[in-house]
């Protein structure tokens, strides 16, 4: 297993946190996450130094997010290639470190497809192939970001002309899901920049606290002026006009515009709707499922009754967060309604920004339009669906 | 202080909980309470033998909730007066044990009027009349609550003719909080022995967790079919059809009909509204402040950041809740937005149901109207708001 070691600050000052890099030391590459699941109480890299190693960090969800995951499996493959292991076995237990994580396949399959398309040039030709790709889908990403950062602080001027935004988002959307500086969160951090974010709103997103523990890390590291709430208290923010657009990511976009992101999401929308305000999507077109023809096709993960009716924080817990490991806090026994995800219809959404452009109003063909022409429509093999 | 003793099924079957009852021991009278704040991981009765022991049980939240405050603040007189201590003394003690609490102060006083009046029958005649006053105001509370229930059944087959209802609440607002079997879960319960209660859905009522804690609790206590979900997980039920009505309590409804409850109820009068479900809120006529004319008029209490930002349960708390004593969740030195209630205006409600009738629509008059014919409006002299 990789070594591991504490930093006080990782980066500090920086304006963008190295969630995850690739390093070459004297005794040889190593792959370096910030673990996850110790944010935002102690900032601390894990070293892996093998390919176990990494499969553990992403089990445990120490490195955790869609697009990061991608990346994540990438250089795993190339961390077996550069140190001699075996290639197929460290392809097979990177993909199946989390099943459901369609991106991190992703991202493991386009690293090894260019170590075996190297295998002419021996080894040491292989290798550099799988880390040139790895560090093709690391780069695609951070890219991506930066479009999507850049189109959206565009969207926002246009909406809101006054500047002085004051953004309402739910879970984590940020760096920490990114190899760049993510989606929702990479608009809000642009208009940070631009001296035109005057209040983050970030709801605590429950039942796992993406939003309390990660946007709220992300927010503070990056100087953005941030307030967390309970996700019921949103609502008297938009009463009290306090709200001037709600900025979210997805997890998956159906062909018709429907948004499935993060329980809690659709409730916003409504609030949105009702206090016209606007409510803006932020994702890649990779999260774009043009094979799932409307948001009632989305099948919508159900995850344990534990996470509602006990209390554990990701690092109280054991690797799958198993049931029993919390503080008991409804009754035993008690039956919980948990899903991961709900479904907001596109005609809630203003608007969905992605790296190749802005779809608004958001309509099938809008959306067809703007996946054709990305980088990703040419390497479309799934779709960016995965589990928190 | 009083003694303490743990029974294992406080009148396990019974269908309303005891929590709180005068009893006379051989060893003179007490006041036994079911310990809110070990709930539902324990049912454990607190026996208060004389006024400092109710007082430590109002400031620790062993008992809590508008109307049993009163109740408990009026028998804490009688207490007083039947064991010889100082009435006066005692009146004092047990008004400033919450001094937000409106309703606590409306019980001793009542108590401490009766007490004083009979003073020119000597010492045993004043403990009577106090005992008697206590009694009352716990026998008027009980009438309450089985009048809401009763017009609250009534609504339901008006509304929902079909039967089979699945029924959203917020917050807790049963027999915990009253001397009957409370306001909205009375409602819920008058259902549920009819036959026509299909599922309680119990937002958890994030921060402090009233509902997965205490509705839940007494929901599974009375047999009721209930699930316990994250506040933000409401909007894919309404999306799905699944949630045929809300039924709130309130903390204190305005002249115009705008409704103050915990806060996270006024989401779910928006979402109610957007579905065409109907909103219902279930409070006695002493909730109604006449005198408050626009829901813009009430001033809603800032709670403590920490209850978001840090975790814990009010039984590892200390008696304030006080900072600190929690598990870390967000960032060291995170700014959170926590308010108490907020505030739904009267056109998102549907109907109030009060003990003394159902004002729909609700409107300035009808609630008047109401209010008016009812006993409370006879001995007013305060609202019915008070913190949680």
């Amino acid at each position: 297993m990789g070594d591991q070691y504490e930093v006080s600050e990782a980066g500090a000052g920086a304006l963008t946190i190295p969630s995850l890099r690739w390093e070459e030391l004297p005794e040889g590459p190593v792959v370096v996450l910030l673990d996850q699941t110790r944010l935002p109480a102690e900032e601390v890299e894990r070293v892996c130094t093998d390919v176990p190693a990494l499969v553990e960090a992403i089990r445990t969800l120490a490195v955790r997010g869609a697009p990061l995951l991608g990346i994540a499996g990438a250089y795993g493959v190339a961390l077996a290639a550069a140190r001699g292991f075996d290639v197929e076995e460290a392809v097979e237990a990177l993909a199946q470190a989390r099943p459901t994580a369609v991106n991190l396949g992703y991202g493991v399959r386009r690293a090894a497809a260019a170590y075996r398309a190297a295998a002419a040039g021996g080894a040491d030709a292989q290798a550099a192939a799988a880390l040139a790709e790895a560090r093709a889908v690391h780069a695609e990403d951070i890219e991506a970001s930066a479009r999507m950062a850049e189109h959206g602080l565009a969207l926002l001027g246009e909406l809101l002309p006054g500047g002085g935004h004051r953004i309402l988002t739910h879970c984590n959307a940020g760096a920490l899901v990114s190899g760049g500086e993510g989606t929702a969160l990479a608009v809000a951090l642009a208009a940070h920049r631009a001296g035109e974010l005057r209040r983050l709103w970030v709801d605590e997103t429950r039942p796992l606290l993406q939003g309390a523990r990660l946007t709220a890390y992300e927010a503070a590291r990056t100087g953005m002026a941030y307030t967390v709430l309970p996700d019921g208290a949103a609502g008297s923010l938009f009463a009290g006009g306090e709200v001037d657009a709600v900025l979210i990511g997805a997890d998956r976009i159906a062909a018709d515009g429907s948004v499935a992101n993060k329980i809690g999401s659709y409730p916003l929308a409504v609030l949105a709707r009702y206090h016209h305000v606007p409510f803006v999507v932020v994702a890649p077109t990779s999260t774009v499922d043009l094979e799932t023809e409307e948001g009632s096709d989305i099948e919508v993960e159900q995850r344990p009754g534990q996470e509602v009716t006990e209390f554990s924080l990701p690092y109280a817990q054991g690797p799958g967060g198993e049931a029993g490991t919390g503080i008991q806090v409804a009754p035993l026994g008690a039956q919980a309604y948990n899903p991961a995800f709900d479904v907001t219809p596109a005609e809630l959404v203003t608007a969905i920004v992605t790296e190749a452009g802005v779809v608004s109003p958001v309509t099938r063909n809008g959306l067809a339009g703007v996946c054709s022409t990305s980088r990703w429509s040419k390497s479309r093999s799934g779709n960016g669906m995965m589990a928190e």
